[in-house]
């Protein structure tokens, strides 16, 4: 067989995925993915629309389509950024329809980063896009978090370290996998520090609708008057990530580049998904459907603290997220979290260790718990076994 | 901001997706894209049964799922890849889906490709190949073709002296452009010549079931018992391209990097598409559904034909393809066909100018037309615009 190319060594496979093969068996509760709850997915409101859209519009919507992405949804997306998150003056030629965001991190990567160049991440960062990031072979500088999410010091300190570097990925609402939320004083101070650099901020928000308690925050974008920032947002998360759709804002410049690297990746989002999530808008109010999911998950959030609370030995410390679907525990600190988790797939229940989420692997004692999938009296059950386990562990 | 990656000097815009843009304004007659007849899209029964799967699967069919794929899904490509295609001796581990074929070109060249490594093609090779290679920053040597497909000498003659090329990229049924079919000698002599390298092959077969004469041809994947070829099959030309679905064939080592590559770009493909295709499959008869493009398809390619020997000026010359979507044009040495369609799509009918098909853009004087997409009135109207505006360029 061929040589692979130099990339492959850098490539592997998502810890998370293999994981929820395993969560997926038959009696597992399963803390692992960032799944939504399927119960709330609408399900007579999208069956009724995908039929009704392959029968009025099926010569159009099982075709080919445009790259950039039906024109009525952009609109749609340009409306929403303005009214939900306080992002103004944006046309459709800002926007670019994606196949999950998923596509937008290995669409920043593919556009800027050569062998070698620098990306800095939250520490601990989403590790799918570590996962994305990787075939581009970067150099990943890590920038400490706290409660307020990235640490601004630090971030100037890594910028005068790393002048040239290409971009700084973060998610400032309930990041994956903290649950931590960047205050607004950060978001503004973050763009006048990026300022004196050619650094590229790429916005990450998948979450921000998914709000608990407090006040909204607008995204880092909606003070963005330099062009700096790369803006992803997704449909998954407040309607069904099954339908792979999601967006790119950015300068028009920049939005015809991934245009362009959309062609040669897969030419366009699937067109029915387009018409399907298009139209949904139209006859229905996605905010309500949003509201729903706000109640269930908020709920859940809830159920999850209390339930570490009662359960988690001593030692073990937790994130108390505002919004989202993850909560991140710190377990004391000769836990081996991998070792925890083998031993809790035996007694039933799953989560994601934390060592991937650190780009240099450097912490081996946290994992994360999503909150949002697993129905109550499941969750209350898993906890449950989380906690008798490791308390075993800690024995051990 | 922020410097772009060397590769984004090596991505341009696919001249098609250009000319389609053109090419959708009202009035307009397109030869352009590859386009099926969408009023052969089965909309009563893909209706019937989007509603259908969201309805009595939507929990599973709208969230997240494997990167690999559905299983039963996977199941029947197996199966399919044997009853039709002669593809013996494969199971699901063979298999992983994908966002269509143009993804497969994307990630073959991701897993194989450093820059400066060779990539051998058909000359002409489909563009959209030539635009998913181009960001790995390829070598492309050209290899000769005839009516019989790639010239097997010229193969030799290319791999003695790229004795290290990475893959040889092929259409061997009804290539994108050209029509041509690559005879079942040069298929077994194709595998003998490459038995010697770590060459891999490349088989793209989107087209392999539309065929309107002649006796079907197994593919090079049929005879491969070096696992040197990595074939990729796709529902775009038999069911609908909006639901973006094909796969890959390959080893099942090979498969894993597809996979982790998939991981990384996309996460999965698209949920509700393979609940679909995988139900249609189940309740209808999808050989059925060809046999109705075949015969609508293969009266448009004799239509052309016809049309061609009537309205074409002498020194024009065109491929007869036995199967596809294109036919070839070659016109005379003096026509730059890129001129040519300027002045075409002002007489209201498109092609695609056939310089972007060979990589080094080394030809000029060809176009590829398209006889799937345009209904028959259109077609004849378009083809006789065509041979008008053809002789008044001879003129000019």
């Amino acid at each position: 067989m061929a040589q692979y190319a130099q990339r492959v060594s850098n490539m592997n496979s998502s810890a998370i995925r293999e994981i929820l093969k395993l969560a997926s068996q038959p009696g597992m509760i399963s803390f692992g993915g960032g799944f939504p709850a399927p119960e709330l997915f609408p399900l007579e409101q999208v069956a009724e629309i995908a039929a009704q859209e392959v029968l009025n519009h099926g010569q159009q919507a099982l075709q080919y389509s445009n790259t950039e992405g039906l024109n009525p949804l952009r609109e749609k997306i340009v409306e929403r950024m303005e009214k939900v998150y306080q992002i103004k003056g944006l046309t459709v030629d800002n926007i670019a329809l994606l196949s999950g965001s998923q596509q937008g991190l290995d669409f920043m990567a593919k556009i800027f980063i050569d062998p070698g160049d620098v990306i800095l991440t939250e520490s601990p960062t989403y590790l799918g896009a570590v996962n994305a990031f990787n075939p581009y072979m970067p150099k990943f500088v890590e920038i400490a978090m706290d409660e307020d999410g990235m640490v601004m010091d630090d971030l100037r300190e890594k910028l005068k370290q790393y002048p040239n570097a290409k971009f700084i990925y973060t998610i400032p609402d309930f990041q994956n996998p903290t649950g931590r939320t960047m205050s607004l004083e950060r978001r503004k101070e973050m763009l006048e520090i990026v300022a004196d650099y050619g650094v590229m901020i790429l916005e990450d928000n998948p979450y921000g609708e998914l709000r608990y308690e407090g006040e909204a925050l607008p995204p880092i974008k909606a003070f963005d008057t330099q062009d700096k920032v790369v803006y992803l947002g997704s449909f998954s998360k407040v309607l069904a990530p099954g339908l792979r759709l999601a967006w790119v804002a950015a300068t028009p410049e920049l939005v015809r580049k991934w245009v362009v690297a959309k062609q040669s990746a897969d030419l366009q989002c699937n067109t029915l998904s387009q018409y399907m999530i298009n139209a949904y808008m139209d006859k229905f109010e996605l905010s309500q459907h949003v509201e729903k999911i706000r109640n269930v998950y908020g709920a859940r959030r809830e159920l999850m603290i209390r339930n570490l609370e009662t359960n988690m030995p001593e030692g073990v410390t937790w994130t108390h997220p505002k919004g989202g679907l993850f909560i991140w525990l710190t377990f004391p600190e000769r836990v081996d979290a991998t070792e925890l988790l083998q031993k809790c797939l035996e007694n039933k229940v799953a989560f994601v260790p934390g060592e991937p989420f650190f780009p240099h692997h450097t912490s081996k004692n946290n994992c994360r718990l999503n909150f949002s999938y697993v129905p109550e009296e499941k969750l209350i059950a898993g906890v449950a076994a989380m906690g008798a386990t490791l308390k075993e562990y800690l024995k051990g």
